[in-house]
């Protein structure tokens, strides 16, 4: 007998991985700039710095390290990371800390916790294509929520848990992906306060938020939440390495940090020691402001020099200025297409994301995401007037 | 508001974590001998040699080891996985690999591809506890196997899958977890058949294959299969180290292995670089060899002395005589019942795993798991002794 598609689980079905990964094996064509990734920057990843912190954590471990290790993680990590978290005014212990592969693995624990088919999750719209691929996976009802240059607008989201009784809210709150957009002060107290009102769980998805180029920083949701409403998901990807694939996620609720356990016993038995006492020797050893404060400073001039660049781009086009983080969302003028600029444009060798991807309802064709942290400036300046000419020659 | 276990997922509710895991607990006491774990020796562990590996892999791929990866895999890791496969008997190349987070994983995103609640799957019984915790949270219908000392009957599965036309069927054929026990060669051959006859997944997990102490290596399942049903699942966890969370499955069904590939980029993105270097790096020097040759000499004669030891139990006690592997299965006479011994063998210093744990469908309270591979000759006659005069005094 044959293999056939319907054999695959019903939610499994339409799900035919993401955009972006697709669009990724376009990149391979010589020449190719690419303003459509996600990644740190080459220059910011420290491959010696890593390989004596590997010898360091296994010469101190020994064999420790190759054994199994706890579900909920291996305690010198969970000890750093809840000292990282605290300076970014995230309120939690070591004993909250469950590490995590990256900040995918904490949201899927979450939704494997929480999550009965057809069960309501809001998140933002635009939002990040894995969160909308992890949440179809569970087969949940994604409901949009209107936003704008403050993120997420928290009357619009109170009238969607009244229609909606959602279980879970998925927020990006700072340098948001794809916008850049950062959620106000304001917003962030209100956001707990409704958590709290209507008994909804906001998955807190911050990986961005210590790539700050200007302005100041701000409170997590997660620290105006008193009741435990919120689990804050962080990352060291963005900070450290993606290719390690260690996150942690802050998860006051003892209740729901368990059931997360639960789920990841299953998911993997525990995340790699090994990684996780890397990044623990890393925070422990106080590399990490002199990291970031050089990773910014960097990626403070590559996106002042993609800003700059727009005037190659046709008059009535629009751009969010983001204050950090990855990412510049730009909105093409008077009914432009940007899958069909997409097309153009890696015949011209250069690419990026169109924004319609990122919309869990479709549409918004006029919009794109472009990334700044791969390229260098000039390379910045290049790719951003090929691609102005390109749309201006549509 | 406060938070209610009500919010769960209906599935998860009744799912509270490993009862090994719970096990674990007891043996922090001092002077506690455990039969209770599934670890390798603490003596098969090389951090010095995982150290140099790791060194020498980031100076030969320096921050492309730290970047993001394909989630399809590392391809250095695939070659030498699928090399190492071949030679155990599994029909794979390259292309077929999907590195995992160990075994678990691999497991896990299969679920997910192919599972909807309710569906069944056929498993042995008693089977793995991590996989049937797995199989419960994909709310699936777990159909116990019968099983006898050369493994799954075949007419008895055959029997089961026109009743309950199961998508799946999970089968651990070598030194099996927990009886030891490993599937015929006949019967090997004959689930391969059924799997393509009535169009049936088979998870054929087999992280033991290579512990072998006496006796010639059987063919995988997978290896005769022609049309792609069988996902043999393998894991260096017990061959190089746990804590690394490097698991391989070869999936020849590209449709399969695709949607397996599109569930683990929701699951976690993709598996640490490092550690998929690390490993490759181990095989590619060919480390292995001598390294299985000198764990398996240990374990032989690990596993000896726990055999013999059985001189302490009461009479009719029944054992198996695993050729492989890391577990001995036992049954006590007459009616005894080994979660009351457990008890008190904590009490006396000494655990193990009540077998009833490892039964989908429950009872067989007379049945217990010893495992071999974690104390040396001295302590395993030591802790058998006091087992052996624990249960005779009950």
């Amino acid at each position: 007998m044959q293999f056939v598609e319907s054999k695959f689980a019903k939610h499994m079905q339409p799900i035919n991985g993401s955009a972006i990964r697709e669009i990724f094996k376009l990149l391979a064509k010589p020449g190719m700039i690419s303003f459509a990734g996600g990644n740190p920057s080459n220059t910011a990843l420290e491959p010696e710095v890593v390989s004596d912190l590997a010898r360091e954590a296994l010469e101190k471990y020994g064999a420790t390290l190759l054994q199994y290790g706890a579900t909920d993680g291996f305690n010198p990590f969970r000890e750093s990371a809840a000292q990282f978290l605290r300076g970014s005014q995230v309120n939690c212990t070591a004993d909250d800390i469950l590490p995590t592969q990256g900040g995918t693995q904490a949201f899927d624990v979450l939704l494997k916790a929480l999550i009965d088919p057809g069960d309501a999750v809001l998140c933002e719209s635009p939002t990040f294509l894995g969160a909308i691929q992890a949440m179809r996976e569970y087969n949940a009802k994604l409901v949009p929520m209107p936003t704008d240059d403050n993120g997420v607008i928290v009357e619009a989201a109170e009238e969607l848990i009244k229609q909606h009784h959602p279980k879970l809210m998925y927020v990006i709150p700072t340098f948001q992906n794809p916008t850049g957009i950062t959620l106000s002060l304001e917003r962030r107290k209100a956001l707990a306060a409704l958590a709290s009102k209507y008994g909804v769980v906001i998955a807190e998805d911050d990986p961005y938020r210590d790539l700050r180029y200007s302005g100041d920083p701000l409170p997590s949701i997660q620290s105006f939440d008193e009741e435990g409403w919120v689990v804050y998901m962080s990352s060291f990807s963005k900070y450290i390495a993606p290719g390690l694939r260690v996150g942690a996620a802050a998860v006051k609720n003892p209740l729901l940090r368990r059931k997360m356990v639960i789920g990841k016993q299953s998911a993997d038995t525990h995340s790699p020691l090994l990684n996780q006492a890397i990044v623990d020797a890393y925070i422990r050893k106080g590399l990490m402001p002199a990291h970031l404060a050089r990773i910014c400073g960097d990626y403070k001039k590559q996106l002042s020099a993609m800003l700059d660049c727009f005037k190659y781009f046709p008059k009535g086009t629009t751009h969010t200025v983001p204050q950090g983080g990855l990412f510049v969302w730009a909105g093409l003028p008077g009914g432009m297409d940007a899958m069909k600029a997409f097309e153009a444009a890696v015949a011209a060798n250069v690419a990026f994301v169109p924004g319609t991807h990122f919309y869990p309802e479709g549409g918004h064709e006029n919009t794109l995401r472009l990334n700044f942290s791969m390229c260098d400036i000039p390379t910045i300046e290049a790719g951003m007037a090929k691609l102005g000419k390109v749309i201006s020659d549509m």
